[in-house]
């Protein structure tokens, strides 16, 4: 049997080391054009040994469980406390997010704002999408804000998760 | 012990059966600005249940085994004989493709061009990519053309994949 050891994170996102692993919780949504609900959600970041991290989300109803969303993709540090998410959902949409990384003992924060929404012909028309994300210990929190069909740009989601495995 | 059933193909996407699983193979590629090379590859198509296909795929190069490449992201069929890729890369480019979906007998074929191409700041200059895909029956194959640090649209990649389980 050959044992392949997992590679050693690299230095360049080392300061994201804190997120890899399972994260699992609770989050609420709100919309003008839609009833507000509540979902469970599920987040792993993992690496393969280069500079980002793979990010992987799903989330099912509250009431049914049935499966609401997905959104996969990878984060970059380009720069010290710079951050970017790049994303794709099966909703049609992609996003380029990025903002400021900002660490203080074991809080990282993230303020990301869309720079380019990549919309397929089919997808509804998001045109904007904040994302505030904070990590304090075993908690993880997240807001969005969306601008989508001809609605401003407000918020959307929030949810808290705690790490389940590192 | 509960045994949860794998949830059906989604109807939406049933055209998109022949894909579902685990394909891996082998390709090369070139670019004016690089010297040519050969990479092995993995490509994992699943679905959830819903109207869409989750793809994620990985390269490493034929000399040495390092990983050079991953990209992540989801197929949609929005209407019969379309199809829709919806990508992240890791090097801080998404890419929303677009084009015809034929069927004709164990053959499918896809044209893709890419109708909006997201670059996060610190990506390099990728403004084009096309994709030409191929199955027929247990071989997977594909062409992917590039217009990238300013060379216009070309033959960037080629690979041929073979189907390692359904």
């Amino acid at each position: 049997m050959v044992v392949v050891p997992a590679p050693e994170l690299h230095p360049g996102v080392a300061v994201l080391a804190p997120l890899l692993g399972i994260w699992a919780g609770e989050g609420s949504g709100e919309y003008p054009t839609i009833e507000p609900f509540g979902y469970t959600e599920e987040v792993a970041f993992g690496h393969t040994g280069k500079p980002f991290l793979a990010y992987v989300q799903r989330t099912h109803a509250a009431d049914d469980g049935r499966t609401l969303h997905m959104e996969t993709g990878y984060l970059r540090v380009p720069a010290p406390n710079r951050i970017e998410w790049i994303l794709a959902h099966p909703t049609g949409i992609t996003e380029i997010q990025e903002g400021p990384l900002t660490v203080d003992g074991d809080t990282l924060q993230m303020d990301l704002t869309s720079t380019a929404i990549g919309r397929a012909e089919s997808a509804k028309e998001v045109t904007a999408v904040g994302r505030s994300i904070r990590l304090s210990g075993d908690v993880l929190t997240y807001t969005l804000a969306m601008a989508a069909v001809r609605q401003p740009l407000q918020h959307h989601l929030s949810a808290v998760l705690r790490r389940v495995t590192a």
